[in-house]
């Protein structure tokens, strides 16, 4: 398949660009490097140094003899990725092009407004891009669990019957979302279902719960093929925090009382997802949501699983309830459906001891690179 | 009280605008003249010249002695809201200004590009704008019924109790919009929502079917105070639309069954509807979604009506069924709910022949300068 790898520089990004080109896809990525941009701003470097783009195939060349091609500019910008879609002329389009923390879409109104207009003006030209070039094409987005957020009942995959007043309908499932980064997802949705209604598009959306963890089968321990492993609270995801947190010394930082469950994958199982829902494309006029994560922990389970792992390393692991800057229920129903990518053909790697323990090797290697002073600022979800 | 119009040049806005000044409101608008320079763009003047904001003003102070204040600028561009919020300081704002036409959103790229990108940025400004100068004011939002579709199920009053395998919960009532713009309106409440929920915000959604009209209280028959009154199919709504076709004796374009059914309300209705909001706020931190309309009619119902008007002035009117190039359904279920506005003291102007026939006169004397071209053109929602 031609592949279209839109935020190929991402945390989930550059590791799909490798699985899909080893598994004999013809691969081209595209990114702005805005990720690394906004880390910057913020002064919050991943653990591990990663290579810029054009570096990174080289090394996937000389490792594996695959070629990606790479383009680096902006998809919020008609001519770049008009031309994109006319010089790849894709049959798969993987779209990660988004600014993806819920805290800098809360840090100020700037930031905010980053975040709107880049996440939907993407999705927007992406749709448009699609229609124009390649309306056949299956488009592979990423949305997330957070569009849910947390009803009192259970999140069905996509999708809701509803019977009213002797009546029956169905309906996209309702969203109502913990973040303005999050909001951004359910705009996604609305504006995919709605082309998707009027021109007949190919569309799956996964419904993506928190990703942990750096290795995958393609970077095997070669730190240079590593993603970002971001451990501030802004760009980092909470077990990888954790995990760094556990190494450093730091206290866990678990916002309020910790009872907050969502559901989780490895980056590992990120990737596989991914490829089947590219190698088993929706159908026309079909908007297909898969909710993506294998299990639900609450933010004090991940604590123990962390601290647990760290005292059969040998760390002493402290665990600190903080006041949650955030605004979200601590205690709260979760029950969502996840079969969609399980009849696809998905195996679960589950948070066992040996893969926590087998994560915290590379963060215990580069452990002297640690800035305590990144690890937490509280970024806050009020006013 | 201190009401701001964002959107204030605009078929309902300088009525509003009026209608509170009349009522002893300290009134200001904003506007860009988006609208005029679409108009323009595609060759679509009104039946009736508009003088532009600062004639108009000086009209209303000539006719009633009373003051408003208008401000000429972008409110997409942060600089103009955050100037505006910090000078006018307003109790109230009322927010029109979106790019109000579902037919120029479906266009083509460019246009669907400036939809979007107008309708949410400037509603993502107005609640930065109201985070920032003033948090306690109560914004009065202009939706549109169009954000809910054709439901199979009764259309409640902008939330849906749920209940689902034992469980339940109070959802936003479903949306599944008809248009691109119909869409960005979908966006705006999904984006309100959010900052309700984080923020407190006070918001009034005013879920609107399709107005029709052009003297009101306010205006008299002094034709210089009168609105737009479009006629083309773009930015012409369908009820002055038929009217204009029936004095031009052009067949009334129907487009396909014509079983498509939506709720109506007079341009006075409309004005009663939002003063009614505003002297009667939203509490803090609610969303209230109120269903603006008075009665449901489908399309053949209103040809009909206009049909019957023109006989009895003595016009021959005939009746086209057109292949439709919308994508809607052509006969559906349609039962919306509407009792928020009648309980706040709404008293609704039904569309009677004597309001038919009255409405009819300013276009019979305007009838010269018809100009048949503007009539159709058939913009289509499919590729």
């Amino acid at each position: 398949m031609k592949i279209l790898i839109l935020g190929g520089d991402g945390y989930i990004g550059w590791p799909t660009a490798m699985k899909l080109s080893a598994a004999g896809h013809d691969v081209t990525v595209a990114d702005n490097y805005m990720r690394r941009t906004l880390m910057r701003e913020i002064d919050c470097d991943a653990l591990v140094d990663v290579p810029n783009m054009h570096e990174r195939v080289a090394l996937w060349k000389e490792k594996t003899g695959r070629d990606i091609e790479v383009r680096i500019g902006d998809l919020d910008k008609w001519d770049f990725i008009d031309q994109l879609f006319a010089d790849t002329m894709p049959d798969t389009i993987i779209h990660y092009a988004e600014q993806p923390s819920a805290p800098y879409s809360m840090l100020d109104r700037r930031a905010a407004d980053l975040t709107l207009r880049n996440n939907v003006g993407v999705t927007f030209n992406v749709i448009q891009a699609m229609n124009e070039h390649t309306p056949k094409a299956h488009l592979v987005k990423l949305g997330t669990m957070g569009e849910y957020g947390t009803p009192n009942i259970d999140i069905e995959e996509g999708w809701l019957e509803v019977e009213h007043k002797g009546r029956k309908d169905k309906f996209l499932f309702p969203r109502a979302a913990g973040s303005l980064y999050h909001t951004t997802k359910v705009l996604d949705t609305d504006l995919l279902w709605f082309y998707v209604r009027v021109w007949g598009l190919r569309v799956t959306d996964l419904m993506q719960g928190p990703v942990y963890g750096l290795a995958t089968d393609e970077t095997g321990d070669d730190d240079r093929l590593y993603s970002f492993l971001n451990y501030d609270e802004v760009f980092g995801t909470v077990v990888n925090r954790f995990m760094v947190q556990a190494v450093a010394g730091y206290p866990l930082t678990v916002y309020g009382k910790g009872g907050q469950t969502r559901g989780y994958l490895h980056l590992k199982d990120a990737l596989q997802c991914v490829q089947l829902a590219c190698e088993n494309p929706a159908g026309e006029g079909e908007l297909r949501v898969l909710n993506q994560f294998v299990e639900t922990f609450s933010v004090n389970d991940l604590a123990g699983h962390v601290q647990a792992s760290g005292a059969r390393l040998g760390l002493d692991v402290k665990i600190e309830n903080l006041p949650n800057p955030r605004k979200e229920m601590e205690e709260h129903y979760y029950n969502p459906v996840h079969t969609g990518l399980l009849d696809l053909g998905l195996k679960p790697t589950k948070l066992t001891p040996e893969i926590m323990d087998e994560m915290m090797a590379p963060i215990i290697k580069h452990k002297d690179k640690i800035v305590n002073d990144r690890i937490f600022r509280g970024v806050k979800w009020r006013k």
